[in-house]
Order: C-alpha cells, then sequence, then structure tokens
C-alpha cells in the first residue's frame, strides 16, 4: 500500500487548528483534577433559497456556502439545471443566501416537507425517494486494494475528529485517492458539504466514492444515491432500510469497514478481491476511530 | 461493585431477540465468502396529535407510543398539565395518533417550526430553547461509584447494539440502578421513548440520571434539560454548545466515560469522588461499544 504526505493529495483537507471550529473548555477529570480538552463547535446556519427561508441547521461552522448548496440540491430544491447566479454567507446572521436565475419551487416541496418532514427524522424523504424512482447507478468496479488504501489514508489524516472528537467526516474519492474530506456535527451535513462542492465545481460522479464514518442508514444511501455515486463505504454498521434501497439502486454498500475486514451487502458481485485481507495491518491505537464518535 | 444478574433490575430492558426490530441480512465478507448479519430494522412513524399530522420519524418500531408521547412532550407540543385521552397505534399504516382533552396550540407552533426546523437540524429548536429561560436544574449530587456501576452494567445489558450495532441507547437512571433502557436508530428517539414512558408513568424527574450511548450535543443537552433530570452522562464526547447549555441550567455533565475514565465539563462542584478509579477494571472487549455507532 502506498504511503503519501498526509494531506498532500487532497483537493480539500480537514483543518483541525483553523480558529472558531474548536474550543478549549476547562473540566475535570475521574481524579478531580483540572482538565482541558478541545470541543467542536456546534451553531446555527440559516439557508434561504433566494427570498424565501428554509432550513436552520446545526454545524460546525465551515463551507456554509457548500453545506447550503448541497442541501439544496440533495432536496431537489435546485434542479441539476438551475442556474445559481449568487451564494451569500453572513457571518454576523448566520445566514446563508443561495440565489437562482429562474424562481424555483420550493414553496410546494416546503408544503410538502410540513407534512412528512421534522425534527425526529432528520430528512425529507418524500421528495429524496421519489427521486430514486427507476434511478440505476452505473456499474462501478471497486478493488479491495483500493479499499483498504482509502480506509488507511483517511484514517491517519489529521482531522478535527483526531483532534477533538464527536464529529463525523464524509470523503469523496475516485480510486485510490482521497480528494474532498468534510467534517461536521452532522453526518448529513457532511455530505451536504461534499455535495455543494461537486455541484460548484461540476464534478463527475460515476468515477466517485462515498466514504463515510456515521451508519449506513437509508437517509446516507439516498444522498449517495441522489448525488449518482456508486460505491458508499464506512467503517460503521447498516440499517435495513438502507440494504433495501442500496439494492434497489445498484449501490455498492460496503460497512464494518476495519482493518482488514468489511461486509459489503450490496453490489458485491462489483467487488475485485485484488488484496491479500491478512497483508493488511490492523488499525493502530492512535489512528483508530473511537466510539466517541456516535 | 456489585453484580446483578444481567436485566433483573429494569423495569424495561432491551428486548434484542424480538421479532421487527432487526434481520439477518445476506452479504459477503473480506474474502469474498457468504456472510450473514444481523441488521436494525429502521422505518417511518407518523405522529398525529388529534387530527393533525406533526412529524414522521424513522424509528426502529418498538414503543411508537412511548416515542409519540415523548416527542410531543419535548417539543412542548404537549404541556405538562394536558390530558391525554387515548394514544392509538395502527401498526399497518405506521401511525399514532395522540388524542388530548383540550385543543393545544400546535398548530402556531407547527409553523414556527416550518421556519426554523428541518432536515440538517433534527430539531425544533425554538420552542425547545424557549423553554430554558430561566431554567435551573436541581442540585443533584453524583458519586463516581454509582457513575462507574451505572457504566458498568449497561454495557452488558443484553441489547440490540451488542445483537445488532448501529444503534443508540439512551437509560434513564436511578442512583446505581438503570431503571428504562431504550434504543433507536436515531439519539432523539431513544430519549424522546425515556420521556414518554416518564409523562405515561408519571415518573419524577429530579432523582434521576440519563445516559446515552451519543454524542453531549445542545440537542440532547435541551431535551435532558426539558425533562427536568439534573445529570446527563454519555461514553462520547461533547459539543461546546452543549457545555454552554449545560452550564447554563445548572446540568451536571459527564462524557467520555470508559472504564476508569471520565471528563465532566458541568456541575463538577455536584461529584462526590467515592470511587478509587484505579479499583475500575477497563472495558472488556465482548462489552465494549464500538465504533460502529456513529
Amino acid at each position: 500500500m502506498a504511503t503519501r504526505p498526509e494531506t498532500c493529495g487532497y483537493l480539500i483537507a480537514p483543518d483541525p487548528l483553523r480558529p472558531g471550529l474548536s474550543r478549549a473548555v476547562e473540566g475535570i477529570d475521574q481524579t478531580g483534577a483540572a482538565h482541558r480538552i478541545s470541543v467542536v463547535e456546534e451553531r446555527p446556519l440559516t439557508i434561504y433559497l433566494n427570498s424565501r427561508e428554509i432550513v436552520t441547521a446545526m454545524t460546525i461552522g465551515d463551507y456554509p456556502e457548500y453545506l447550503a448548496l448541497g442541501f439544496l440540491r440533495n432536496q431537489r430544491m435546485l434542479d441539476s439545471d438551475d442556474e445559481v447566479t449568487g451564494v451569500e454567507f453572513d457571518p454576523e446572521l448566520d445566514v446563508v443566501v443561495v440565489r437562482t436565475a429562474r424562481q424555483t419551487d420550493h414553496e410546494a416541496k416546503l408544503a410538502k416537507k410540513t407534512r412528512t418532514s421534522g425534527c425526529a427524522l432528520g430528512t425529507v424523504f418524500g421528495d429524496m425517494m421519489a427521486g430514486l424512482d427507476g434511478m440505476k447507478l452505473p456499474e462501478a468496479e471497486l478493488t479491495t486494494s483500493e479499499l483498504y488504501s482509502l480506509a488507511h489514508q483517511i484514517n491517519r489524516t489529521p482531522s478535527l475528529y483526531l483532534e477533538a472528537g464527536a464529529i463525523h467526516g464524509t470523503v469523496l474519492c475516485r480510486r485510490d485517492r482521497p480528494l474532498v474530506y468534510m467534517e461536521d456535527v452532522g453526518r448529513h451535513n457532511a455530505v451536504d458539504k461534499v455535495a455543494g462542492w461537486m455541484f460548484s465545481e461540476g464534478v463527475p460522479a460515476a468515477d466517485k466514492t462515498l466514504y463515510t464514518t456515521g451508519r449506513l442508514t437509508s437517509e446516507m444511501v439516498i444522498k449517495t444515491a441522489l448525488m449518482g455515486i456508486p460505491v458508499l463505504a464506512s467503517r460503521s454498521g447498516f440499517t435495513a432500510w438502507g440494504v433495501e434501497i442500496a439494492r434497489q439502486v445498484g449501490l455498492t454498500l460496503v460497512g464494518r469497514l476495519r482493518g482488514h475486514r468489511f461486509v459489503c451487502l450490496s453490489g458485491a458481485e462489483r467487488l475485485v478481491f485484488d488484496a491479500d485481507p491478512d497483508s493488511v495491518p490492523e488499525e493502530g491505537r492512535a489512528h483508530r476511530r473511537k466510539g466517541a464518535v456516535a
């Protein structure tokens, strides 16, 4: 497995020491001694589409423009041919406004959302599921050597997770190369930021793999499919509905990816076993993602 | 540390083998061999308050009545003096209807929700934060021996997590005794089910501790405070806003609780150090919660 300098292949890598993303907080430890730890920030960001307030997201606060674009795109409030004429972030108000050339039909979609979505849910399933009707993702091959190499590199990338914990990561990859690594307190936000970057840059999806630290729930699977990405991998586990949707749309779904172990529950016929699992080292303690992300 | 039979102190314990909560799914492992694993279910549940559709939650599916009651209560769509005249669950339609004697003001709250809440967020902060104004939780003592004993018992309790992974747990405790252990795909749902049980049974909160496997985000802290519970503990980490709100309302907040280690970032003056951390065993591999929950 080739090793690269830790963040040099990335187009966007985490910037764990960037001011404003975490802060030092004083407390005590189990011995009663004073203890100072680094804790991630969590702040509201209100997203507008043209003159309409759409949602307030709780976010770590970086890449608000990508988060807004990706959220609107994954909710299908922005169509692939919508011309975005501006994205303005106001850090004082914690507001981001996305402007489009034509008026969108988000009023109708908002009405639907009020009925079908909400707090305990985390997503607007009505619109998102509708976007999956008849979808078949491209039949992308995935080699196990690429999979192991990605996990190895991502786990060793300096990140806010390694610095402060309690945060999720989503990484857009191509073959054995991680390209864009976003982190956020909500895993939906991390994947929406990746989607926003792809939409902004007009990046093709068919040759990509998405890696997430979070569970492979229906929501993660739906978002990945709507983004057109044919492979989703995670170190975490599955839900039954996530597996069902992945099989329906032809998404390759790999979970419980740790050290040399993994389980593939959808698209196994597209896996190419070119690596010897016994040659893959166990995860080192320092780099192992801990249960702290939950 | 006293050991008890695994689930006998509980009023409600997980029932990991109950049909309908998980299913066996076929896939392959890293060697290409067929591999069958148990995967948790995830299904929609639509909650009505009287004739009004409020929200659709993605849930594992157990205790729908408690989930509905707890959700509505934590959103302050049900007041503490509201008389619930009926809770009807329809398993065919995946719908639960909560009926109250007097009409509630949920129409106004729904209007607020449309503006302030949504998919990337997971909660209606407008109403929830308002409920915290001027709140001071009772000054409950917490001994470290109770804390260690709770973690030890909870980690050893047979659960859907140990059976299938990819799920969160929330446990209502009194002193060193875990009482009600709820699990769900969303940690909000697990805590709402506990809230629904407390509301149904009229259980006092001032002498309780809440344990969660999830992160100590603003949302978890707000829900715990709204439930009137003065202590929140987790094996996971913190967010800065979660810590800030806990300090504001006087909630004792303990995180990163693993083996003999923990960090307390709010209410440390109420901790009583009556256990020797060195006498606490490290977590056994079989019982250690893995990063799979995320």
